[in-house]
């Protein structure tokens, strides 16, 4: 036992974490001690509240101290269009470019046989009885690998029977990259994607 | 507002940690929030339990959950040498080889005018007054930097009145390196610390 019970078991704790390790931990750790109580108080306090308040809204299954979030509860915002997302990140990323004035609705995850992960997993059927009159489109936006287009593919038979239309993002280069660095298939979906300007 | 209040504090919180900024502090409440909360519980006691507990061995300044740390209160050390460090984290950076069996003087910083750290703002008087019959040696295991040498300058001139060897760690080349990486300093600095091995 080099060190004390309580630096261990702080460690123990922040190793819990994705993508910390021994030394990374041991950084925190001292980091904590050299913080103010106060501030490490409303840390620990933060920790509990985050658990005990933040739920999954329970329209569009996004994360909420709510039960129905505010982007569902609002009243400026266009219920006709439900942007289909695979997590809360998604729209959190979303709602930070401010330029989307429509819902969403979160998969919590994508449809991926190989980790068993079938479509009764993940929010698809909330989905599916979420579409009425009032729904003109449907805004597929998942991960342009092979989980997302099968979501995507899968969600899009659904929906071919009801009466709303349905897009997906499009694919194509990045603002600010460079073609030269680029992958083949992001220049071949490019093409395909290509906007006519005339 | 994009984030729900609890989840923004908690991110917050990840942020009074070093080198943790937005998308780091995100990335860990996502974790968080898939963590059993038993986990989350015990994570976040146990910062409250380090803050409580977690103190200064009142002889050497060595992070400890007791008065007196176990180093110091232990039997099978040799009281004879002390080993002068920067700080807890080489205390247990010397434990874990295993192979030292002296004790330990924690400073808490090096002198650094720059900084306005002067030799009474570390704990250097109290490295003096613990230097009695008993102490044969003290070791001086500070950072190769100019702070590190002006603070190891500044005790070994103190330590000359008193009847104690004072040593420091050997410069060299560090196990496993390559010399063509080395910079220039440190071979002169192996120069310097050759061992004459006839």
């Amino acid at each position: 036992m080099i060190y004390p019970n309580e630096f261990q078991e702080l460690m123990d704790g922040f190793k819990n974490l994705p993508g910390i390790g021994d030394k990374s931990a041991e950084r925190y750790v001292y980091a904590i001690d050299s913080l103010d109580d106060e501030v490490v108080n409303k840390f620990s306090e933060s920790l509990v509240e985050f658990k005990k308040k933040i739920r999954k809204c329970s329209v569009c299954g996004h994360l909420t101290n709510q039960e129905v979030c505010p982007i569902c509860s609002s009243n400026n915002r266009d219920k006709s269009t439900i942007c289909v997302v695979e997590d809360s990140k998604s729209v959190f990323m979303f709602e930070k470019t401010g330029k989307f004035n429509g819902i969403y609705h979160v998969l919590g995850g994508l449809i991926s046989p190989i980790d068993e992960i079938n479509p009764e997993d993940i929010n698809i059927s909330s989905l599916i009885k979420r579409i009425d009159d009032t729904v003109k489109e449907v805004i597929i936006a998942l991960n342009p690998s092979v989980e997302g287009e099968t979501t995507s593919l899968y969600i899009q038979k659904l929906l071919d029977k009801k009466d709303v239309k349905v897009s997906r993002l499009s694919y194509g280069l990045p603002v600010g990259g460079d073609i030269e660095y680029l992958d083949p298939l992001t220049i071949i979906r490019a093409i395909d994607d290509r906007k006519f300007l005339s």
